[in-house]
């Protein structure tokens, strides 16, 4: 983080996570990436409804109202602080040797977070994108959860910074769209909104999630989740991609395919400004 | 661990990981599981060159000397102890928040080890198995590394939990056969071995390594790695899985199949025994 996060691990500030730990040991648990405006958590519910789809794809034993109440603390010290970002991540906790989970779990609460620079709430700029040569793997049983085992991330922002883009358009192993590294993705086509089904691989974005239920019906636009060819990515009207940090941005140029205007990402963006509780 | 685990952090005693760590942040990072005898390393020069491959492969500084450093200074306190377990993970320790890895990176050892209380040289227990729900997804870009990525292996061990056997058989999304949870697997077919290939999947072990390259070829038994369909594994005259710690153990039931007589797994072990450096 650009300014040094403030730590908390189970709801008390530390500067180091007590070993053994089952999130370190095999990325064993989930996490949040949470946008504070004054301390106030954005778009919560939606954060608490993928954490608790993930603890529960896990068998995590009930967490979700201390992480929550965690999360409250932590947050609350953030309310004199414009925009900050938090990170909220649930761990299976301490174990014996061996994947399997104890049978006695006691999840633990990691939170970071710090002060963000920019105003979430100015025009966003438009990004360069190129196409990953990595794809995502196909695992249904962890699809749509933000769990800890992000290395094909790293290694598609790893992409990216070598491409000197600002993301990479990850493709599944049968050529089909899935997202950026870092967040999810739109095609504007013929006034409606596409974007790819998370069934098999990818994250379910609180953004996106937003866009689909409030953003895009009150602009009175349809969304289509569906299987998307990477042929229409460079045939569409708009593309824009949306993750909880950077809200929603128009994306300018994508192989040899430059945008100029936005007009539905652009209207979706100040529709996502007037969502905010800020 | 059954008995406390001592802990060391960058090679010095630890009970706590500093934070922000990526290893935490995003399994960023490999590890290796050692079996010790009187603190020396067993087939120290397969793991070392798999955390190399593994290292590589995610694009770390060079860092291998440090780790082999860290692992005997650890492996040292336990000079008095007969067998003993150390698992050494090597993260790319801290960063800023996202998921590329940051220009400079401080990678980190985390080597956790507990004494093992059965002699490892003892006749192995023949195991019971059933078949994995979960399959294990394709990904070139990590196969063969032992990453910390395991979430996988998390619910395939739960699932053998479950089913109260000692592991499952995980098959890949096109319905071969890969490996068990926790351990690679061999067929033997009218005299020769047969295992999976490791090219999209699944973690290629020291032990699968030393049966191909050492254990095999000193009984003059023939090894082919190649794809292995799921109706071979109950026509197979023999089956037996090993890793680091658990060695080869011969498998007794899978399904509606039971073996009673191992005798090319019982060789092989004696062959094990007698290459191990104790």
């Amino acid at each position: 983080m650009r300014s040094p996060a403030t730590i908390w691990v189970d709801g008390k500030l530390a500067a180091a996570l007590p070993l053994p730990d089952r999130g370190l040991d095999f990325g064993d648990g989930v996490f949040e990436t949470v946008l504070l405006w004054h301390g106030k958590p954005q778009f919560l519910t939606y954060h608490l409804a993928r954490l608790e789809t993930g603890l529960q794809k896990l068998s995590f034993p009930e967490c979700r109202a201390t992480a929550a109440e965690h999360l409250h603390m932590a947050a609350s010290a953030f309310t004199d602080t414009p925009w900050a970002v938090m990170r909220l991540a649930v761990t299976r906790g301490s174990g014996p040797r061996g994947y399997a989970a104890p049978d006695q779990a006691v999840p633990r609460t990691i939170i970071s977070a710090a002060p963000l620079q920019q105003d979430r709430k100015q025009a966003p700029s438009p990004i360069a994108l190129a196409y990953a040569g990595i794809t995502w793997a196909s695992q249904p049983a962890l699809a749509g959860i933000k769990h800890l085992n992000r290395l094909e991330q790293v290694l598609a922002a790893n992409e990216a910074r070598a491409a000197q883009v600002d993301d990479v358009v990850v493709l599944d192993g049968g050529g089909h769209v899935c997202s950026l590294s870092s967040a999810n993705l739109f095609l504007v086509e013929e006034g409606r909104l596409v974007t790819p089904a998370i069934t098999t691989t990818g994250i379910a974005g609180t953004r996106r999630r937003l866009v689909i239920e409030q953003l895009a019906p009150a602009l009175g636009l349809t969304v289509v989740e569906e299987t998307v060819a990477v042929s229409r990515l460079e045939q569409a009207a708009e593309l824009f991609c949306c993750n909880s940090i950077r809200g929603l941005q128009p994306v300018a140029r994508l192989g040899d395919t430059a945008w100029s205007e936005f007009p539905i990402a652009l209207a979706l963006h100040q529709q996502y400004c007037d969502t905010m509780t800020c």
